[in-house]
């Protein structure tokens, strides 16, 4: 469009939207095209509320702009005009006047989303030498005049200018310059109020000298001027290196643009009647329904942000002034009820006078937004679908994880920054050996343990510890992977982001910027922002944890609880996505049941090979080169693995779980060849010599584990080994089930990706199953599938479901080879990846909907090609994203799995999938009413069958309300829905 | 249709075939339905050659046999009987007459491809206590008659009533009984000659006292008895464990079941005037065209096979029986001008009279495929588009391997097999270090490489060698890969095939089932045949070797080059997809060159960096820690790079050369701990520490480095890399090109699976190329495209075509990131995988059509459907694979390409896959010209579509003549189709 007019075409194209007086040619509604501050200046506006006139330029001319070399299109000085006369008129006051009081202007940039890192605000703009003596006859106060002027070159100085702190300075130049003023009239370090007149007067001057030397240039004394340079710097900061940053990192597109808002200044400084301040509708750390906030009496809007004076809570301003409190605390109420959603607002009382600068949605903790999203719901302001929306998914973690008191915080000192890998908060004495981490937990003791990296072995000394730090590995690492799913906290990858960190495990001591811990110091680690600090901060688990699990009585009945709750129940009603755990033992089922997991999604075998001393039995039957010695050793672990089977069978009281075969290469369970203690312990228990060990340890060395022997090719290789753990199954399964609870074990083949695989193995499956049964007299409901997680089993995954009952995709590994990247080694090309776009988010952490996604797609395509009621899930830790949980759901899937303490965080996110997809199936039939009737029973019907299709085997714990809802809307007659839409 | 006869409808199926007195029921091109060996007796019999009358059970009864729980269909028995009365007729004897002369059978097992491992034959069928005399009195020949009687109860016993040698026995029992008959009477080690007939008569009786204890059942002496028992036994061996791993081995479907023939005994042991031989039409191993083969007088087929009694070479036969040899002559002459193809055929002559047993192709060696194809082609038995097919791709292997002596092979003693990974014939000292390896080559000392396993460090060691032996590693594993890009001899995997063998690299020893070898012991390896022998064996290059790359005059005469010669032109006749070679150096590309390549389709610059004191600067490179050091490092490798690529440009003449940039993870290039001399070689020309390049090391290690930090992942975190490697191919360019020779490169990223990937990387080489040209003044035309080796790449080709120029499938790192296996790591379940049938053919080997193969396919979609003319190639090892080419070409790519050695192979089976293809187009008109005469437009207009996209930019080096045919085909009106196929 912009373009068009560019080419001389008589473009009726608007591209300046003024507001004020109670009247707006912009609404809310426009924040692509008016930003999202101008969109809600001019819904103030339209709703009454007292916002200072003005206009908003729209991003197209942004868009322009950029397209044009940095012009604008031939119609705007003219609507720019026409907008400064509108100001002048309600304002009552002339632009540039130098005679009677002139109209000053606030120029701010508005891009769609708030950016932190673009040029921000000018105010005072219009002063001059001329007006400002204007303004100081208008108000009769040259203190406050020459404040304003002097402010003004400032600003515009730096941000339009250029005028800034050059790397080789240590202060800002202006700020210098007032230092230097200061020192020469005054005290170094007196308070600014103590400055006169003549004192700003003289900063005018030397900042425009300043500004002289600089630059080169004059400081501007055309109002206009000043006004076309003030909105080309906000155009100009749109492409700054910080806003680019910004918008990569929060996925931000180039091509938004910004618009930008000019309005009439009034001042919160004019004296003891005015002030200005920031203030939330509720409480946004607790959710409390409390006007929230803070003023600065005799302030503009930016000394509150400063922090050079300690603004006074919001509640004060009562006592202060009685009036404008009153007429705030009325405007916090149309603004909820306006917006139904708390807002976050300035405000400049001038005068006495309440001016509303801005308003937007306020941001909020997790707990906040549990809150607001419940109580708003009793209040009738939103309905519960709505509440559900509210409240961004992944904030649940917060509500859930152990935190650190805050002023602990800020008094504690922090040494180093990782991967925020497992949230919540954790202190203890730091260990960097498992063994001793798990003898040190035994003695009671609160541990964290250290560790360049963790694997399979370090299970023992994980599980006695508060909380993990790795100094290597990202945040799908085995450290994170295991410490979410047993809802530690971990902090991954610390070396990477804080130099000169290192572990020296003979010397047994952790070294960071040259300071040295020693095993046994205490160190605190936040797995909700990567930071480690020094010493023992107090922690606490959440109410949540405190309720669910610990079953706390009195968590129970706290308002946190109340409010998560009744949020659960609500997405109960509305999901179709079924959530499992991804649980190793009984009581990591139970947590994840209470959390309101409906099976277990994937049970790990192998982790419960590192208890005690099975793990000799298991490298026992590694390391023997016969069959005989393999099967002497699996005899050993039987009983082990029946044992562990049955626990949690009795955990799931009936529930279904999906149990994984043995799957990571062997040598991880091997000792290492350094590891003294280990080698003669396993030399020791297993009879072997250190030689034949050692030997063994070399042969099993693989170049690339992840695509080595490991998976369903070890049951392949080694039939016994299956055989053995289906036994297990099937015996604790009949066990189990002669105790009157229910069980429903799903057998799961991992790393399929020829149909032949998994046909060599559901053979033995079924057939030791039938011997079970046989020998024990009994009939057990099971089932046999598959993990899909290399792409040759998505391709050909319309052979494989010939044989397999279920699918679950295992998209850690699918995301590793679909990508070929490992994700143990992307440490070294993760940021450049991620700087450069590459990728916007790490694949391991949010599913890579596009690449993997398009594989899962195939899969699940020709997998229910071959079996339509083939039961689908994901068991990847891309089960606990929300993004991915609700691309999940798009598919098809009948269930996600993920970490027991994820459960919550992904039955929200399915019920907002449902929830999304519902909205857009009504939109559809709207739509196609309009248009295409004969559409509108096929959308319809094609939503019913995906209901059929995702619900056949796996059962929902509740009603799919979203489903119904498309249902009803598709069965509306098209004529109705027709007539419906034409009256809109 | 053999169910359905069970059921008891009045089927009209016909399950026996007759042949016999020139005519048969069957023919020739029914091997189907009646097995190898029976079609061709009946087509012999058709054709008028002398050939004993009988019958054949058809295939249909051995499915039937197994669908039926070892039944028969009830209408066989009456075709037998009628069967046998025809067989009657022509001798004019009678099956089990007591009288006259008695109709005796000889049955065999006959499958559609002949199987070893299945029984193979019984004669004399029809013998028993009454019978025999009857045949003493026909013949006047006691001894000839109980002989025949004895020999027939051992046969019968042995493979129908299963009497066999037990584990625990060290001699098969029959062959017990006669011993100890001739110990009993006579000396132990008499000749057969020697026994009477009354020790036959003993024999007889001993033999059958044998089978009741053995099997408790009486030796049957009815005669039809005796036939139901020996054809049930030929349908039992279709299911032994012998013929199921054949038929795993190459790939036989189960389903095809076996065929029974049952013919009309005739003798070749009734005197001096009868005998039995083998012949094949021409030298099945030199291709000579003379009658080749060997007989035996008095002799049934069995001893000539048997190995007891020496056979004569067929052409004595001429002394001894003129007649006789004159017919088989004949019959030779009639044979090939019958068959079209060199026949294997076996023979009796009975009292002077020569009878037909048996015919089929011959099996041949590469030399002889490719002289009966150019010589059967001159002589017009066959055109040349026959000719082409007749050869298979991958045996021409044979014809370029050097070899090694067969009589000295005969003598040598073998000590280890692996697997035959580089084709041809190597002996050398052996070296188990590549430092050590090159000095010996350096010193003129003919060396075999001798590792674990080898890395690209090798390099220098395996270039020095002679052939390469690895004790770990698959057919793709780095020795392989290199050893054949190379043309090494390579056998790879030793010890995974042989027990007890191992390397101490220390002591420097070899050590294979108790004996030791030093270093610089000689041992010989057949890199076609896999086995290692010890000692030195003598070779010599294959002659086409001699005559393309070392330009002997004298081999360039020789018959075997100008026969491949003529073969490699025909090839070029009809060939779409052109064949490239992948070379790393001049030599390379000169020696692919000389064997018809038409460019490189896969340069990787790595294998540069370890020639000389390169190394060094690639490891300063490396292990540089800020961009400072690596740019210094880089500046030192520009140089040698740009040599590089100027001496492949100018070997290539004007050809175009892919050029990967750098791919492998950069630890591959650094020293490793425990290498002394490597290490301190590296402290000393890097000037780095000891202590910091150990540091480094450890930093650098992956725990998966083959999706570690590799491909573009190197240029993306280290743009300097890729402009360095950039700048010195377009420096290299401008030069040759100013000298005159026209350069074509074509920069190729490896790696890619995100489109940004490949524009971070493409803009670096566009920049560089922009300066180079600038700062020279030089103008090159060059395309910048990618590898397509991660499964992402493949599904997201589409957007990646948007930018890049070409695609080259990297198939090595496509097969592992698809299948999620590591090639070098696949060792520990190869075998078991194999044997349970997961994969017919080792995946790295030959292309995984289904699941890789797929991936292609949409990325080919993909590609083209953004970019229509997108070129595409494949370089990764399956470039040389007959099967795998022929699916790229059916694909629609432009070119493969391989090792330089290969290079024929891949033309050869490009050639055929595009007769494959004109020859199913052909036959789709055909068809649809008889039923849908609209198709076959459609059907012509896609296939001269396809030829669009395949030829648009690579020039074919010819005019695909098998595109035009099809077009001609097309073209042709559907009427006159029609007409023509009503007309058949």
């Amino acid at each position: 469009m912009a373009k068009k007019a560019s080419k001389g075409s008589a473009s009726k194209t608007k591209y300046v939207y003024f507001f004020g007086a109670g009247k707006a040619d912009g609404n809310g509604s426009m924040k692509a095209l008016l930003g999202g501050k101008g969109a809600n200046l001019a819904e103030m506006s339209r709703i009454g509320l007292p916002v200072p006139p003005g206009y908003t330029i729209s991003t197209d001319v942004c868009t322009y702009y950029y397209d044009n070399k940095h012009t604008y299109p031939a119609s705007l000085q003219g609507e720019v005009e026409k907008g400064v006369a509108g100001m002048e008129k309600i304002m009552g006051c002339k632009f540039g006047d130098t005679k009677g009081m002139p109209l000053l202007l606030a120029v701010r940039s508005g891009a769609r989303d708030s950016m932190p890192g673009m040029m921000d605000t000018i105010l005072n703009l219009g002063l001059n030498d001329q007006t400002v003596l204007a303004l100081v006859k208008a108000t009769g106060n040259e203190r406050f005049a020459w404040d304003c002027y002097r402010r003004f070159i400032q600003m515009y100085g730096d941000v339009v200018m250029g005028v800034q702190k050059r790397p080789d300075e240590d202060e800002d130049p202006f700020e210098l310059v007032i230092h230097k003023l200061k020192h020469d009239h005054h005290e170094d370090d007196v308070d600014d109020a103590h400055l006169t007149v003549d004192d700003y007067k003289e900063l005018v001057a030397r900042f425009k000298k300043l500004v002289k030397e600089r630059t080169k240039k004059e400081f501007p004394t055309n109002p206009w001027d000043q006004l076309k340079g003030a909105v080309g710097a906000v155009f100009g900061s749109w492409n700054n290196d910080r806003a680019i940053v910004y918008r990569r990192k929060y996925n931000i597109p180039h091509e938004w643009g910004t618009a930008v808002n000019v309005q009439a200044m009034v001042f919160g400084n004019t004296g003891e009647n005015s002030g200005s301040g920031v203030a939330f509708t509720r409480d946004p750390a607790t959710g409390e329904k409390v006007f929230y906030g803070e003023f600065l009496i005799n302030a503009q809007g930016e000394d509150v942000v400063a922090g050079v004076r300690t603004p006074s809570p919001v509640a004060e301003l009562a006592a202060v002034m009685p009036a404008p409190y009153k007429e705030l605390d009325r405007i916090r109420g149309v603004l909820e009820s306006h917006f139904k959603d708390v807002q976050d607002f300035e405000f400049t009382i001038q005068d006495g006078k309440v001016f509303m600068l801005q308003t937007r949605n306020g941001k909020r903790t997790g707990v906040a937004a549990v809150r607001f999203a419940v109580e708003m719901e009793k209040e009738k302001l939103i309905d519960w679908q709505t509440a559900i929306r509210r409240v961004p998914a992944d904030q649940l973690e917060q509500v859930l994880a152990p935190i650190f008191d805050s002023k602990a915080v800020k008094a504690a000192k922090s040494i180093a920054s990782g991967l925020n890998a497992g949230p919540g908060a954790a202190s203890g004495k730091i260990y960097f050996n498992s063994d001793r981490a798990a003898a040190a937990g035994d003695k009671g003791e609160k541990v964290l343990l250290v560790r360049n990296e963790t694997s399979p072995e370090d299970i023992r000394g994980m599980l006695a510890s508060e909380g993990i730090l790795t100094l290597r590995g990202g945040v799908s690492s085995h450290a994170a992977l295991v410490a979410r799913q047993m809802g530690k906290v971990c902090v991954c990858g610390a070396a990477d982001k804080t130099p000169d960190m290192s572990i020296d495990y003979e010397k047994r001591t952790l070294t960071v910027a040259g300071t040295t811990y020693k095993e046994g110091d205490f160190l605190s680690i936040d797995g909700s922002s990567g930071v480690v600090y020094e010493g023992s901060l107090p922690t606490a688990a959440s109410e949540i944890t405190q309720a669910l699990v610990e079953g706390s009585a009195e968590a129970k009945e706290g308002r946190t609880f109340q409010n998560f709750q009744k949020l659960m129940n609500w997405c109960s009603k509305v999901t179709r996505l079924a959530v499992r755990t991804n649980a190793d033992s009984p009581d990591q089922v139970e947590n994840a049941l209470a959390f309101g997991a409906t099976g277990i999604g994937l049970c790990r075998t192998e982790h419960m090979f590192f208890e005690g001393d099975r793990i000799y039995a298991v490298r026992e039957m590694i390391m023997s080169t016969d069959l005989e010695g393999r099967k002497k050793a699996l005899a050993k672990l039987l009983p082990y693995q029946r044992e562990d089977f049955t626990g949690i069978f009795k955990a799931l009281k009936g529930l279904p779980a999906t149990i994984r075969l043995l799957d990571p290469p062997l040598h991880e369970f091997l000792p290492k060849e350094d590891q003294e203690n280990e080698m003669s312990d396993t030399v020791k228990k297993t009879g072997m010599t250190r030689e034949f060990i050692v030997q063994r340890i070399h042969q099993l060395h693989e170049f690339n584990p992840m695509l080595g022997h490991r998976g369903c090719r070890l049951g392949i290789a080694y039939p016994e080994i299956t055989e053995m753990q289906a036994r297990a199954i099937f015996e604790a399964a009949v066990d189990v089930q002669k105790s009157g609870v229910k069980v429903k074990p799903e057998v799961m083949i991992p790393l399929v990706g020829f149909k032949k695989e998994l046909d060599l193995q559901v053979e033995i499956v079924h057939a030791v199953a039938k011997a079970v049964m046989k020998e024990r007299k009994a009939k057990i409901d099971y089932q046999v599938g598959t993990m899909i997680e290399v792409p040759r089993g998505a391709i050909t995954a319309d052979e494989i479901a010939e044989t397999a009952q279920f699918f679950s995709f295992g998209t850690n590994d699918l995301t590793q080879t679909a990508l070929g990247i490992s994700r143990d080694d992307m440490g070294a090309f993760l940021t450049p990846y991620q700087e450069n776009e590459v990728f916007k988010k790490n694949p391991f952490a949010t599913l890579d909907q596009v690449g993997v996604g398009s594989l899962m797609k195939i899969a699940v395509e020709k997998g229910r090609s071959t079996k339509s009621d083939l039961k689908l899930g994901i068991c990847g830790e891309h089960g606990g994203d929300p993004d991915s949980v609700k691309f999940c759901h798009r598919l098809g899937l009948n269930y996600v799995s993920c970490s027991p303490y994820r459960v919550p965080i992904a039955r929200l996110a399915a019920a907002q999938a449902a929830l999304e997809e519902a909205a857009a199936s009504q939109k559809d039939v709207r739509s196609s009413a309009g248009s295409k009737p004969a559409v509108t029973a096929r959308s319809g019907g094609k939503a019913t069958a995906d209901k059929k299709t995702a619900t056949n085997k796996t059962k929902t714990r509740n009603k799919p309300m979203a489903k119904k809802a498309a249902k009803k809307a598709a069965k509306k007659p098209a004529k109705k829905a027709a007539k419906k839409a034409k009256k809109k």
